[in-house]
């Protein structure tokens, strides 16, 4: 009876879930958190860190196999024999530099006290300045691979972050062998064997299978420092292959065995799809939590307005797969409980007389970008729109435009890949909020007129990435020989669906022309909410100076 | 020492001020709650009533006339002889029916069942059907009066009004030998004489000191029966006027001397620019309270676009009185207070809270139309709108963008009053609001750059009653023999005031420009919020069905 492992790395912890290769059974699972979490104010040794900055210790991720591996043994009692392969997944871009054996720089005496040599977490947002520098830079010079990500690099990703790095302290970057993500530096230390995989490097590093990562001379005139970055990264290996063995030592440490099989490296959204049961083109297949991922496969390469990336094998071999995303998603309920603080009645109540009102029956339209837009506009600086407002307006109203909002954003994405000649043939939610939001998964369904399937495991990307294992370890060990075969048996989705109304897609019609009005009105034609961001910005730099009230005497 | 009383009907209570002619202090003041309130479930038998009615029982006024004066004269200890005059205010249009004598039909046996029989208060909003005919007939008609009046006859007016009666209780409006404003009716209680006066029947009636109501030609247009509705009304007499005398039976009922002079009748709003001390042109007077109504007046007619009114001798003699508004003002707080429940704050903490984050430190601009928009669009069916909405907006950024919205609305009427003609030399606000929203006045005065001067008293209504029953006595009987001279002796400002800070205003400057974007686009340019008012009715009727949520078996 073989299973596998998957270990999905999150921001403020990391999981184990043991998983039955034959039907993807979840036999065991446990949960781990990072003894330094989020590292955004000091270092370990107390040196302060700035604004935007967030790092994170990799003995944290070494402490999570340890303890995560030893907890699913202990309760399963499955011997380590039957274990057959292990695949792991990422935050990204996640970045650290290491050593050419693969030590992290801020593991050693010499660094460990300099922020830049420490793993920069995908919100490290200081780098934006380098963001804005590249994306300024491709544009002049027409670099051929900004359209692939929707015009627009992030300041989340690698270039920028390592930018940063090779400009307020060149002597980490000279002292830097390498520079890993997080989810290759994972399987080096499985391993013993560096590895680069095409997701982080396709989504994150600008790499592309056919024409490689950015040239030498944009490198260079980027900055100086960074002609040289490319030797510093590495060729990158398709999703679904072996990247080795579990080396003795580390097989010892955990209580596996020697020589199991290690998958590629991957990313936690993107190792997802495989979990919903499928790796066929054309299924959408949009990760759910605070923001939202989307990742489609397609048989050939289109350019997407407003998407985050297109990447070859980069969600599963032999089809490009497409990501795009809502910047701001469960955590716009998240807001409006802070904003109503003791007064929140609660997301049963809130979902309840939401269910109630019916679609438009708040009397709102909102926009929902109370953390920008990520597509199909690509602006971090957008912000959120309610109109309709009244004197009778209710918390219960605004939670149903909320939702009816987000549903709209949604349905702006799925059209975009389809009128862009990607194929939307089946959508399935995953992540932890579909179980919890039913209402909200029927807007979806009558907004975006699509019947929305839903994961089967509550744990899809740690689910995707035992999926992975599986086919690490090739059939002829008890695993599969392709994602595909593997997907099929182990994932899956649940027998709850949700499919739509055609009097409700009927309201929601009337209210996605208006939104799209207020989409184009404010995201592409009056920059209104950028000058509000700029007068805001000016007042908390104390350009405007204390009330004052006159008092004057009258006859 | 003579003195005079001014009473001030409300729509819920009624109340009496006793003021010392000489300087205008207020010796004594009543309140008394009307005992049937607004009529808007049904009639005191048990009959129903419809949506969107509200009535009156005339008997509450008599007994607030009579429980109020009373309670001042006992108060104050003020012989009767020493009270020279009698003045009143009333909510408008507030209009019934009655018989020659001035008996309401409401009160006789034949007709207290009879809905239409009551008193119609200026809140019934049943009448809009009726109010859209006579302006799409008027607008057809080319009517001259109706660019006086902004273009749009509201719901709340006569004609509208008594039209729903012909139509729905034909033998009311037949029984009915005239239809008068409690304003004037309750004149005609004290003095036993029927008198109009002009400030309802310009600003409420179409009525014109040089052209008169509008033609019987047009009214039969409008309604066959109301082809003889002039004859039901009556000439209206000018402000400042006496009305008569009070009658025997009524001083003795209230403790007042027979024969003390009572002026003619007025509007609560109109009625408080005497109060504040002057009657000179370009004095703008802000009446602050759940909404804001506006005063001024100037020497000639100009037509302003989006006024609610012009009426000569309409506010003082001898001038054209302009009145224009916000329907929504301090009613956007008592919203948030609501919205916030239990978690709100409380004035003092939004108030100090929005402070700290000075002009446009709030990142957000909203649109001051959670009741619509008086002026100077005149649409009741527009709405809200918050824009700039983030994972960190507080209530009190909110609570900061709606001070700062309502300012913003308030200088659009100046800005348009000033480039039409209108020429504005001071602003004055007056209610309840102005003393204890410091903070707002103080953005007030920054957003239009104009000093905000504060009326001496917080019931300036009632104030400016008295001092028109001050000039209904004359200054032979120990009053004035104007409005101008009563106003500057009786009434005042305050010594607070406050005045612009520059670099604030600048900010303003930036954000009323983008403020005014939104204004035209939401207001003038696409009907958004119409629109979604009428997906949101169509939701209410029931064209909606219910959530469906399917299970289905997969594989």
């Amino acid at each position: 009876m073989p299973y596998t492992i998957g270990y999905d790395f999150g921001s403020e912890s990391g999981r184990a879930v043991l998983v039955d290769v034959a039907d993807g059974r979840e036999v065991a699972s446990a949960v781990h958190p990072y003894k330094h979490g989020v590292i955004d104010q000091q270092l370990p040794d107390g040196t302060r860190l700035g604004h935007d900055w967030a790092l994170q210790h990799p003995a944290d991720y070494l402490e999570v196999l340890e303890v995560t591996t030893k907890a699913i043994l202990a309760q399963s009692r499955i011997p380590a024999d039957d274990i057959v392969g292990i695949g792991t997944d990422f935050t990204a871009c996640t970045v650290l530099p290491v050593k050419a054996d693969g030590t992290p720089l801020c593991l050693t005496d010499k660094w460990k006290g300099t922020p830049h040599a420490w793993i920069k977490l995908w919100k490290h947002h200081a780098a934006q300045a380098w963001a804005d520098r590249l994306n300024e830079l491709a544009e002049r010079r027409k670099e051929p691979w900004l359209s692939t990500y929707g015009g627009k690099i992030s300041s989340e990703w690698l270039f920028p972050k390592v930018a940063q790095v090779a400009e307020e302290a060149p002597d980490v970057y000279d002292a830097a062998d390498k520079f890993i993500e997080a989810a290759d530096w994972i399987v080096w230390q499985l391993t013993g064997v560096e590895t680069r995989n095409a997701c982080t490097a396709g989504y994150k590093a600008i790499w592309d299978a056919d024409s490689g990562y950015p040239t030498r001379d944009f490198c260079a005139a980027y900055h100086p420092k960074l002609a040289n970055l490319i030797d510093k990264l590495g060729p990158p290996r398709p999703l679904g292959e072996k990247a080795g063995e579990l080396t003795p030592a580390m097989a010892a440490k955990l209580g596996l065995k020697a020589g199991t099989a290690v998958a590629i490296g991957n990313v936690d959204a993107h190792v997802s799809v495989p979990a919903c049961g499928t790796t066929d083109n054309g299924v959408f297949v949009a990760i759910m939590g605070t923001s939202c991922c989307d990742i489609i496969c397609g048989p050939e390469k289109k350019v997407v307005p407003g998407m985050c990336g297109v990447v070859k094998d980069g969600v599963v071999p032999g089809s490009y797969g497409y990501e795009a995303g809502q910047s701001g998603f469960g955590d716009h309920f998240a807001w409006l409980s802070r904003f109503l603080g003791k007064a929140d009645p609660g997301h049963a109540a809130l979902e309840a007389g939401a269910e109630q009102l019916g679609p438009g029956g708040s009397g709102l339209l909102a926009v929902d970008w109370w953390n920008g837009n990520r597509s199909v506009l690509v602006d971090a600086d957008l912000t959120g729109v309610l109109v309709g407002m009244n004197l009778q307006t209710t918390p219960i109203e605004v939670y149903r435009a909320l939702i009816e909002s987000l549903a709209f954003g949604l349905r702006m994405i799925i059209d975009t890949f389809s009128q862009n000649g990607v194929k939307i043939e089946r959508i399935i939610a995953c992540g932890g909020m579909p179980e919890k939001n039913r209402l909200f998964m029927q807007v979806i369904a009558d907004v975006t007129g699509r019947t929305i399937q839903i994961a089967r495991s509550a744990q899809a990307p740690a689910v995707g990435s035992a999926i992975f294992g599986a086919v690490a370890a090739s059939k002829r060990k008890g695993g599969y020989d392709t994602v595909s075969e593997a997907a099929k048996a182990m994932g899956g989705i649940k027998e709850l669906s949700f499919t739509p109304n055609p009097s409700n897609r009927s309201v929601y019609n009337q209210l996605y022309t208006e939104y799209r009005t207020l989409h184009d009105f404010f995201g592409r034609t009056v920059p209104v909410m950028k000058r509000l961001k700029h007068i805001r910005a000016k007042a908390a730099a104390g350009g405007v100076s204390t009330e004052t009230i006159e008092r004057r005497a009258h006859k």
